[in-house]
């Protein structure tokens, strides 16, 4: 039961960004930027900061709906359970562990963040810009755990739910005309 | 010294804006909609949300820029130095004791927000509204603090820094024209 009244048919996040249009604005647009935005990482490798972020914050709407993107975009569902377990087994090339690193660290604290992580990260081919996307990324995902669940929207148990989200979400991250009257049942 | 390469005259949050200036539009746009727009939350008010949330996030930067905001708005410094003490003894209302406490539970985590500190602020005359900016301030600022330290970017020690930068943001949090070149010494 969230702590202020939110449509009923719009769980998590997409009940937030309604009740506050004017702010949820630029939140989708920042985040329409840096996901899917012209970037040398793949959608697919920003969706796995997000899901890795998230799932560490404990945010199960989140967690779940990042996940599902990640899964529709990379066509398997592997990658970002492995992902979540542990980092350094999952199925991603260096860069990507050292960068997945990164947005941990910045989850639990910027201050979390060592010279040695951020070295790695240059080490394995990861340019300025890669890291510092990956830090905003995971700072903002740091900001959308917290509304969704600060504000005690519901996370729907359905996995079927998340699926159909996660195909609205691939194709970005602005609103659309009718808003998400889609998700009404 | 910054993990990615920053104008040298630019510390903190100011660096990174104008390090990447597409994604830094729609986080001052935010931001701006938050703390400057339209509230039944002062200005001073919604600075105090900043100042805990940044201070808590042991950030330095943020922590000194919102404080020396809100001291410039409030005409004085005692209160934000007693909220960052201690928000119950500090000299703000009820309603703002019970805000500022949520701001801090969602400094920890979003899950960490309970249905006893949203019911004492609703007691103590908090709208919806209110307490959704609440949380969303403070959601934003734990973006804020993780970028600004996850990049390890630089804290000027002076306090006449901040003092500067405050008179810039006390206006809004929208980019000049010039950016942030009238800092440059």
């Amino acid at each position: 039961m969230p702590y202020i009244p939110l449509e009923d048919h719009l769980p998590g996040i997409t009940g937030l960004l309604e009740y506050r249009r004017d702010s949820a604005e630029p939140i989708r647009d920042l985040t329409h930027i840096l996901m899917r935005g012209p970037s040398s990482l793949t959608e697919g490798e920003r969706e796995l900061i997000a899901t890795v972020v998230s799932h560490h914050n404990d945010c199960k709407f989140c967690s779940s709906a990042h996940a599902a993107v990640t899964d529709l975009i990379l066509g398997e569902s592997n990658t970002a359970s492995c992902v979540r377990q542990d980092i350094e087994t999952a199925p991603v090339s260096e860069k990507m562990k050292a960068l997945l690193t990164i947005a941990q660290l910045v989850q639990q604290s910027g201050k979390n963040v060592t010279a040695d992580a951020i070295a790695r990260a240059k080490k394995a081919g990861a340019t300025d810009v890669e890291i510092h996307d990956t830090v905003l990324i995971a700072a903002l995902f740091c900001l959308y755990n917290r509304y969704v669940d600060g504000l005690a929207t519901v996370a729907p148990a359905d996995p079927e739910f998340y699926k159909g989200l996660a195909k609205r979400i691939e194709k970005g991250y602005q609103r659309l005309p009718q808003g998400y009257d889609h998700l009404k049942k």
